[in-house]
């Protein structure tokens, strides 16, 4: 109920399908990220508008607010949401990174960023929640330490995360299966820059298997050129017929850097964080549409991307909209940022099947950094 | 190329045709306002999806931000906002009622909301903003006092908009047409709840002559049941063949109570303002979404309305998303509250037509105060 083909390989670059139960995921791809059942700022018609594949969802976000328990009785996140495509949720292990709460073998002690309360995430209650959630695809609980951090930390972080991988396996395969027949966990890869660490993590994961693997605790703090040798050690070892997905990165030239290394799968805030701070994605490189040189600019936003779902708009009108603050403007870059890492991944998946990605690799380098 | 048809009539209510080298306008009519070349949260695709015929765009605030010359420089308001829809733009004569600037015979002296800065609007100057900004129905600068004001205020506020309108109109005589021969300018009426006196403005206004008149100086204080009087009086001295403009208006149960006494248009931010507090109108009457109640409610937002445009959603989601302060729910409240005044105002012109707009007046009454 849950299977990937590979379509085109390229060196160590291929496009796939993703097939379940819901329809498919054409990767390489970028999943937008919904933290609060939306993706801010848009609702589950636009997604459909930008025919997005897949977005993600917050675990540790939804099970404070609303609540799973709410979601489930609503009919599962789908359905909240009228969101008929494919969500994968985060297991929480993010905020183990960026929320630093109490760590012990047994799970995480959060404290909620809405009201103080105390919640604890295990890697059984994150399946749980996960479940709740009715998402397609879930992801285990794990820990993300920050980079840099002492050897020691990184080795416990990635051994604490093999314990609760096999825990997450085991209490994934004991709950009753959707209705629909889906079943997908992905595990996730730790172990810091070492490379002998990474290849140790994704052995072990492989040996629990799953239904495809996480890239994680990279894009914690490390430069995009330390990022890029343990990439390289953690794809080389992962199977080639299962998706691989690169957590929380989603610079456009990460992503081709990304694809070209065999990397399937990406999600990352950015597109829409900087949306709403007036900062653009174009073919020309980052923007910042607040600036003054753009207050009488006819121009659309990226006339190399005319396809942009807002070209009919000039930098004036959407300039304007930032300054006086005109809640419009934030969706409308939005919708932009979003379409445009949307064209840079259909892009990759040309490129791969026409065996020049390196060549588009470096064309985005031309204009990101 | 500004003419007005009256194709029904039942008393005093009547339903009609705007035609405009634009195209048409279908009375009776709500105009969602567009304060800073927006209707909040929305863009023109959203008004476009509504089938919004017309818009209100603010003089005052667009002659501030981004400026009347730059909006000129860029095509207008329309081309602008990319708008193919009608615009009427308001003089800034509300302005005179709301931020209370030094008001002598030459014009009205105002403070910038944005930076303090000082700016005088005369009824020439007025007009030439709003040709700048290309609207394609202009109003008259006018001084509106609030309710109750001592009758020597509304008496000068009445005369002082008198000698403005005749100012006003040689100004827009004087300037050349549209390129398209659009031309189209509205008197206001004043004269407070005073019915004698608001006799003697509409027939001031009427000898001066222009395309269509507004009614203003109500819903600034007084109660419901004080409006209609004076309404009644002006309504029935007003040209039956063209349009009039309740200025400022926009709950519901006054827009069919001034449909049912003989008016034609309606502007009021009511229902982009309610949304961003998250009440909704319903055809039960007024809704706050954010109530407890509706924490868990599989309901859409108004089961009596099943063709909202947001009513693809339950109660719970867009509650959820009002308590996380996702900006999306915003922008879904103010697409369903303006769905909901399009709605109705279509329900009063089949009323109209079928000789029951007295009936959909004690319906709305039911549910609306």
């Amino acid at each position: 109920m849950f299977s990937f083909d590979v379509t085109a390989t390229s060196g160590r670059a291929r496009t796939g399908l993703i097939t379940t139960p819901r329809g498919t995921i054409t990767t390489p791809c970028f999943m937008p990220v919904g933290t609060r059942a939306s993706v801010q700022t848009l609702t589950s018609r636009d997604l459909v508008d930008l025919q997005a594949e897949v977005i993600l969802g917050n675990t540790y976000h939804l099970m404070l607010r609303p609540g799973a328990d709410l979601i489930a009785e609503m009919g599962g996140l789908h359905r909240f949401m009228d969101w008929n495509g494919h969500v994968l949720t985060d297991s929480g292990g993010y905020q183990i990174f960026s929320l630093e709460p109490k760590v012990d073998d047994e799970g995480a002690l959060f404290k909620s960023t809405y009201d103080g309360s105390k919640h604890k995430l295990t890697p059984e209650s994150a399946v749980d929640v996960q479940t709740k959630l009715g998402s397609d695809i879930q992801m285990v609980l794990d820990v993300c330490p920050p980079l840099p951090s002492p050897d020691g930390v990184i080795v416990a972080a990635m051994q604490q995360t093999h314990r609760w991988a096999e825990r997450a396996r085991a209490a994934f395969l004991d709950r009753p299966e959707r209705s629909d027949g889906m079943r997908a966990q992905f595990g996730i890869v730790q172990g810091g820059l070492d490379l002998d660490r990474r290849v140790e993590s994704a052995e072990f994961l492989m040996a629990v298997g799953f239904e495809g693997y996480g890239i994680g605790g990279l894009s914690v703090g490390e430069k995009r050129t330390e990022m890029l040798p343990p990439l390289l050690a953690t794809t080389d070892v992962l199977p080639v017929d299962q998706p691989r997905y690169l957590m929380g990165v989603g610079d456009p030239l990460s992503i081709v850097t990304g694809i070209a290394n065999g990397v399937d799968m990406f999600d990352c805030v950015l597109p829409t964080r900087l949306a709403r701070h007036g900062t653009v994605l174009t073919t020309a490189g980052r923007m910042n549409i607040s600036n003054a040189q753009y207050a009488n600019d006819p121009r659309p936003i990226d006339p190399g991307f005319p396809d942009s779902p807002i070209a009919n708009w000039s930098r004036a009108y959407i300039r304007h909209l930032l300054q006086v603050k005109e809640p419009a403007a934030a969706r409308m870059l939005t919708l932009h940022n979003i379409a445009f890492l949307f064209r840079l991944v259909d892009q990759a998946r040309d490129a791969v099947a026409a065996g020049t990605i390196g060549d588009l690799v470096a064309e985005v380098g031309e204009h990101w950094s």
